[in-house]
C-alpha cells in the first residue's frame, strides 16, 4: 500500500502554504481556510488546521481494502466532499492513520 | 524541491514497525533502537523516538541549494552517520523542516 501524504498542523493555512511555495517550489493542489494540499516532487502535504483536521499520515488504500479495515476495526467510512473516502485508525503510539480510498479517475487535485 | 520524507514520533519503535509491516505491508529500509525508516509505496515514513529526533518534514535538497539554506538561516549544516546532511528550521507554524542532502549514488536506505 502506498503513502498517500502527511498532513501536519498549523496555524496560519495562507502564510504556511506562500512559506513552502516560496522555500521549495510547492505546488498547491487544494487550498481553503481549513486546510491545503501541496505537491513537491512527487509526494503530497497537507496542511491542516489543528480546530477541523489531526495530524495523520494517509495510505492509499482500495475500495476493499477499506471496507475491509472498515469491519475490523468497527469504524463507519466517511465519504468527503471531494470524493475520497476513508477511516482514520490509531498507530501503537496513537498516531492518526488515516486509510484513504480515492475515486475512480481524476479528483479535484488531479490524478492522485 | 522534492518531499523526501516525513518523520513522525512514536514511543516504540520496534512494535510501531511491525504494526506498518503487518497493516500496510511497508518495506524497513532501516531500524535501530531510536528511528526506522519505512518505505510504502514510493514514499518514505520515518518512525522517530521523542527523546531523540523531533517530528519533521524532510526536503531533499542539492548540496548547493543547502549551503546557500545554512547561510540564509545561520544555521550549521550536520554531517550524519548514513552520509547524508542537513540542517532542520523552522515552517510558520514551528513545524520542523529538515533540508536534506543525499550523497551521491547509493545510501544504507537503498537509491533514495
Amino acid at each position: 500500500m502506498t503513502l498517500d501524504h502527511v498532513a501536519i498542523q498549523t496555524t496560519d493555512i495562507a502564510a504556511s502554504v506562500k512559506w513552502y511555495v516560496e522555500h521549495f517550489d510547492a505546488q498547491v493542489l487544494y487550498q481553503d481556510a481549513s486546510w491545503a494540499f501541496l505537491k513537491m516532487g512527487g509526494n503530497k502535504l497537507a496542511l491542516v488546521d489543528p480546530r477541523q483536521h489531526p495530524a495523520h499520515v494517509a495510505v492509499s488504500v482500495t475500495g476493499e481494502q477499506l471496507e475491509q479495515a472498515s469491519a475490523a476495526h468497527g469504524i463507519k467510512i466517511d465519504g468527503h466532499r471531494d470524493g475520497t473516502k476513508g477511516i482514520y485508525i490509531k498507530d501503537p503510539s496513537g498516531n492518526a492513520v488515516e486509510l484513504i480510498c480515492y475515486p475512480p479517475g481524476e479528483t479535484i487535485y488531479g490524478k492522485k
